[in-house]
């Protein structure tokens, strides 16, 4: 099988050793926008050689990995040079900007629109894994805009990378995922600032901070360049989970300035079970 | 070594299986708030047997790991009934009030106040792990009010759970641990409740959640009935942190609203940083 993957880091990188574990023939081609990542991709053999636009009409699989802001003008241009029989995937965080913008290629029915639920707080080629995607969900929408055969293939390889397919309308999916991923990484990026903001001596948070911290702050080490495309283009939903999260805080606080403690367990209280839910996760 | 603790869930309950493992010929004793929890502990054998006022009189080590709100209390009337040898710890998430409200007991000196910084997100007897306070940090406040050779005792067990200690005055340590503690607590509860709140139907948080969204609302799986007197113990610190969280974050929500994506991606830069300090946690 050949495998282009276009955008080789964290991502890319880790679908390309998946893809080595589960299909040992496969033969993997890589392009990314920055030459250092290529090459390094190349060093770290999680390519075998550079992908050129000649060989993308051979490709039987096209894995794109960009970020979100790139990734329509991407895969359009993707389309345009791949062979009848290859399939597209994407990656990216954000599906209905995306899906509308390629809605009437003339060869959409080459595209598999997909958002594997997986990821770390790193990035770069040196931050791909093998087993990244085990166990992890995968979304894909639109799947009856793509063709048969090209379902098929899809789904047999996400099969033997061992994960659960979802199918979601792309709209719904920007919706859910602005609640459960969006939002979480801002909420820990302005709890690193603020924390930071206060502690400018960094040994003090360093002593003082537990693996609690530690766990809701994670988000904060993930890369701005892939983040702040995904805000841009998720901007309606992301405002308006934010501004849910802000009442919600704000909301808190009141209760606190008011020495409602009682509500404050309350409020507690009925998040809680959050726990049976979570239990699910991983 | 004669052992009591005060409240046997996961902190005192953590530390009687420490201190079995570090002192073998430790006797524990064990009183709780709640009989079906003091049951649990003596079944699980975290306690030998159940403390009495009486033997109080005897104890080498007095620890008290109870809500905030009632650690005043326990550790003031705990004082009153110890021996001129018994040594008084406590385990509390604040530390100002605590010290203030007992500066002038006639046993001041057989109290030391110190704050481990350690826990998960379970609670109870049940959720229990001897090894919760290897390498964590231990803060001790107002040494110097300890007795010295209850000072040494205290090291001692200390170093022998495998601690690290920082001394901090209780006003300091209330300031800072609002920031990197309290306040992660509060972001994580009302992460969790926005996401619940918007997400009824459950299977979908569990299909669409990924690793990212567990780890920053895992603190929302905290005790309400811990927290809430730790947020009205702390209320003025907890205050401050909150308004700056919920400043940053309407500075961020505006920067989205303005498309002002460069910005975005400039606060994201400057709190990234955040990685490099992390990495000396744990």
């Amino acid at each position: 099988m050949k495998v282009h993957i276009i955008g080789i880091g964290l991502i890319g990188g880790s679908f390309a050793l998946a893809m080595r574990a589960a299909f040992p023939e496969t033969e993997i081609y890589g392009s990314d926008a920055s030459e250092e990542n290529l090459q390094k991709a190349k060093e770290l053999k999680l390519i075998d050689q550079f992908s050129t636009t000649k060989e993308l009409q051979d490709a039987d699989v096209v894995f794109i990995a960009v970020p979100v802001n790139v990734a329509t003008k991407v895969v359009s241009e993707t389309l345009d040079k791949v062979g009848d029989q290859s399939l597209v995937l994407d990656a990216g965080s954000t599906k209905s900007g995306l899906c509308k913008a390629i809605a009437n290629h003339k060869n959409r029915r080459n595209f598999l629109a997909a958002h594997p639920i997986a990821g770390t707080e790193f990035s770069g080629p040196q931050a791909a894994i093998p087993d990244l995607y085990r166990n992890k969900t995968n979304i894909i929408c639109e799947v009856e805009k793509t063709a048969f055969r090209l379902q098929e293939r899809a789904l047999n390889i996400f099969q033997n990378l061992g994960m659960r397919i979802r199918y979601m309308d792309p709209v719904s999916h920007d919706r859910h995922i602005a609640y459960v991923s969006h939002l979480s990484h801002i909420s820990s990026f302005m709890l690193g600032k603020t924390v930071l903001d206060k502690e400018r001596n960094e040994r003090d948070i360093f002593d003082l901070a537990g693996s609690g911290f530690e766990s809701t702050v994670r988000l904060a080490k993930s890369s701005p360049a892939m983040w702040s495309p995904i805000f841009e283009e998720n901007k309606e939903n992301v405002l308006e989970t934010l501004n849910e999260y802000i009442n919600n805080l704000t909301h808190f606080k009141e209760l606190i300035e008011n020495e409602d403690f009682q509500e404050v367990y309350n409020e507690m209280q009925r998040t809680n079970h959050i726990k049976s839910i979570l239990n699910g996760i991983n």
